[in-house]
């Protein structure tokens, strides 16, 4: 509940706690106590992941699968439009191929997970498990593209990948192994390629902003947080205000000629010219889910936005002793039914050894967007009782409206959740022009927008001089929507010229 | 071409010749003359595959990408109707847990895959790479299942599994990696179970007959050939009349109970009894893709299914000197058009650098199902040609009935590719009773329907005896749809009264 974040139960406390009693649900941490423990809960109690039991990997229940396949099914067919093909390349990669290009390789290196063994024989060669495909796929690349015609060259897969990471493993936000899309593309211009570069960034931020109703800024890399071995890394990057932190939402990377260069892909053009190829790649995680859970969940457990829940609707009998208990299980049934025929993700919880309060509960656990109830007055008035899970508002719905009006609430309730991430997020930002104002910022938890010189040894300097238990300070991104910059404005680390506004903080 | 399989060009050999000349197109390896070649190639040249720099891994281009993504986008629907969800657990695996099930890990530790590095550290304990997650599952399957209101707990993942194959590597048929679908599932009942391996099975029959248009024979697998650990194994079998091997299609198997005992998962049923849970696992793999190559494909190339390819329709411009060439080009595209609105899978090509030969060389080659000619001729006669990729057949359609007779010709072609593929497959099952027919029919490449004593150690005694460079002969299936078996019927291998007729063949 978006108004519900402080670490008291809101209203009916005592009600509450009596249900939270009665069933044994509800979260034992709250979310602006202790954060990590709380999301670590929630994505646990509202069955998106299972704790696994080799550290950094986990399970993603359906509860969390249906979200990414509800992304999947909104991206895979906006980029088929764009004429980008699915493929799948193996999962292994070789050391030569790998280790190629030295700037790619010595960003992963040390996270390469690899086998060394089959059965009880050790292989000739030890092989790399894709911590990223660029290395697996440019070989071939460099062998399917000879002439301009076989330009562009754009695939896509959706695998696993696997990154052997020492820090802090977080569900959904850092894990060992992760699925994605990956898109690698080539073109016979520069031209061309930029403007892939931005027509993906466009898709991923309507995933978080259309579907995950999470407000992203979107921008450039600098130098020194850019994809390695690439030329420059556009990304949408979101915050979590309860951290503090920044969180790379997707990227999108233009790797410039210097693949093409280490894998030799060029092509001959019209004029029978050898030209080399351009190249992106680009790629969007199941960190989007976490992203989600941090952004909207509450202390009653998850915020599901309707258009990625997987149950939009749930419908509860809230039978009474002498009431028409069929009755009232056949107007649930039959509301099902009607909203299922409308095109909603409907369910009716008919379970009958749990009490209407606990139902309540498990779904605010589970995050589902509305809930109806259906009691005997209910009946008798030919209506239903709505609960949002986002605000807690009700509202009697009469069945003749049901279909009209529950498509107005959900809309309702995905912009809703928008406009409060986007407002909380909003809050988050301080302008700094100082280095005094960007500690203090820093201290607060803040995003912080400040004028830059964009000069890569004064990043690292902000790095070093931020270092400490809470993780240093970098650079998130130069937004494209750039404020004006005054001449003669100076970089708040190193008091030289400022040349763009970027922002800063601490980050996932 | 189904009734050009032999090492010569079919009709107007001189013709195609010239053509092979000219494109540099065609196949080298002839189907009947070198199957192992042949196949190769055509799986290269028809643009499915990709050698990979790692033995044993295959690149899946986008022309075989999209088939497996058809198949997925029939069957993810009809097991979610099924109440079937997907999840995704973690391609690793604890050593502890691999071996958790002793029969089950013995079927496959030869094969598993190890990691037991990352970075440049050794890992405290290796880890091994999923051959199939049973044992990656049923420790969660345990945690999750408490009471009969758990069940039936039903998953099923998309993903890939790592076999570390020593034999013969063959793209699709047998690859060190290969992408599945793997359900799991548990139930209160054996009933339950039992319903559900074949409702299971019956999907993957109609991948088979009614996608890929490839005749199987549902049955149950041996003793000797069942799943290691499980109960009973009941699978899909399709035979490749070329090499004269069975290959297992898809697999349904009921678990029994055995991995619940090993793995603790029990519940407690409405009367407040201990009871241990009825398992199933089941899949179908990319292997699938392979099968349909073999079974379809022609010295001229890929034969593709209308219902899988991704392009059902080809389009070619057929210009002549005088002719009104922007006409005809503008007739191409206004008839892929057409054609897209009306649901079909079209595609023009409109390139200026080849010609009409060179094209329909290539399209064959891709195995599109269906190609349509348009010259100046057909221009003016408000006509199209079409051309079947099956038979060769050549019709002129005129443009006003377009849409409805393309129904017919791609109704008639799936329907025609099954025919000629069950009467090919009908052709090769030999019915032997003595082991001298039996013998004499392995020689002679046949699917062998023998009746059997269904005893372990006869089907052991019949590999040892079959044993030799074509590998040795084993039991396929035992058909769910059984003939006759007279009293006094013997086993063709041991002598003993026959239980039941069986398919006996080499196999892949």
């Amino acid at each position: 509940m978006s108004d519900n974040k402080g670490s008291k139960p809101k209203s009916g406390g005592g009600k509450k706690k009596e249900v939270k009693k009665e069933t044994g649900l509800g979260l034992t941490h709250k979310k602006d106590d202790n954060f990590g423990e709380w999301y670590s809960e929630v994505c646990v109690s509202g069955e998106m992941i299972e704790y696994y039991d080799i550290s950094g990997c986990y399970i993603l229940r359906p509860w969390a699968m249906s979200i990414w396949e509800t992304m999947q099914s909104f991206f895979d067919p906006e980029i088929k439009k764009l004429n980008i093909k699915n493929c799948y390349f193996p999962l292994f990669v070789s050391p030569g191929v790998l280790e190629k290009e030295k700037d790619h390789i010595e960003g992963f290196a040390p996270e390469v997970a690899w086998v060394t063994k089959s059965g009880k024989s050790d292989l000739e060669v030890p092989i790399a498990i894709r911590p990223t495909s660029e290395t697996v796929m440019y070989p071939y690349y460099s062998k399917w593209i000879r002439g301009h015609r076989d330009l562009p060259l754009r695939l896509n897969q959706w695998c696993n990948v696997v990154r052997w990471e020492f820090s802090n493993p977080t569900p959904f936000i850092r894990s060992r192994e992760f699925l994605w899309q990956e898109g690698h593309t080539a073109f016979a211009t520069k031209e061309e390629a930029d403007t892939e570069v931005l027509e993906i960034l466009e898709l991923y931020r309507r995933i978080y902003e259309e579907y995950l109703a999470i407000p992203v800024i979107k921008g450039k890399k600098s130098e020194n947080e850019k994809f390695a071995g690439g030329l420059y890394t556009t990304s949408v990057e979101a915050f979590i205000p309860n951290t503090g932190r920044g969180v790379q939402g997707a990227t999108s990377h233009c790797l410039g000629q210097n693949f093409a260069k280490m894998f030799d892909i060029t092509f001959e053009n019209e004029k029978g010219e050898k030209g080399m190829v351009w190249q992106n790649s680009w790629a969007y995680s199941t960190r989007t889910i976490g992203v989600m859970v941090m952004v909207h969940g509450d202390d009653k457990g998850l915020v599901l936005p309707p258009k990625v829940a997987s149950v939009q609707i749930v419908v509860i009998p809230v039978p009474f002793k002498d009431a028409d208990t069929k009755g009232i299980y056949d107007a649930c049934l039959n509301t099902v039914e009607t909203l299922k025929e409308a095109g909603y993700r409907a369910e009716a919880d008919l379970r009958d050894n749990y009490s209407p309060g606990w139902k309540y509960s498990d779904w605010e656990l589970k995050g589902v967007p509305l809930r109806i109830e259906i009691g005997p007055r209910d009946l008798a008035n030919k209506q239903v009782r709505t609960v949002r899970r986002d605000n807690g508002a009700k509202v009697d719905v009469p069945m003749s409206q049901l279909v009209d009006k529950l498509k107005e609430t959900l809309d309702d309730i995905q912009q809703n959740l928008f406009n409060v991430a986007k407002e909380k997020r909003d809050a988050c930002i301080k302008v700094v022009k100082t280095w005094e104002e960007f500690v203090e910022a820093l201290g607060q938890k803040k995003m912080i927008l400040a004028p830059w010189c964009d000069e890569e040894e004064v990043e690292r300097d902000v790095k070093a001089r931020t270092k400490g238990e809470m993780g240093a300070a970098k650079s998130l991104c130069s937004p494209f929507d750039q404020p004006e910059l005054p001449e003669g404005t100076l970089c708040f680390a190193s008091g030289k010229p400022a040349k763009k506004w970027t922002y800063w903080g601490r980050s996932y």
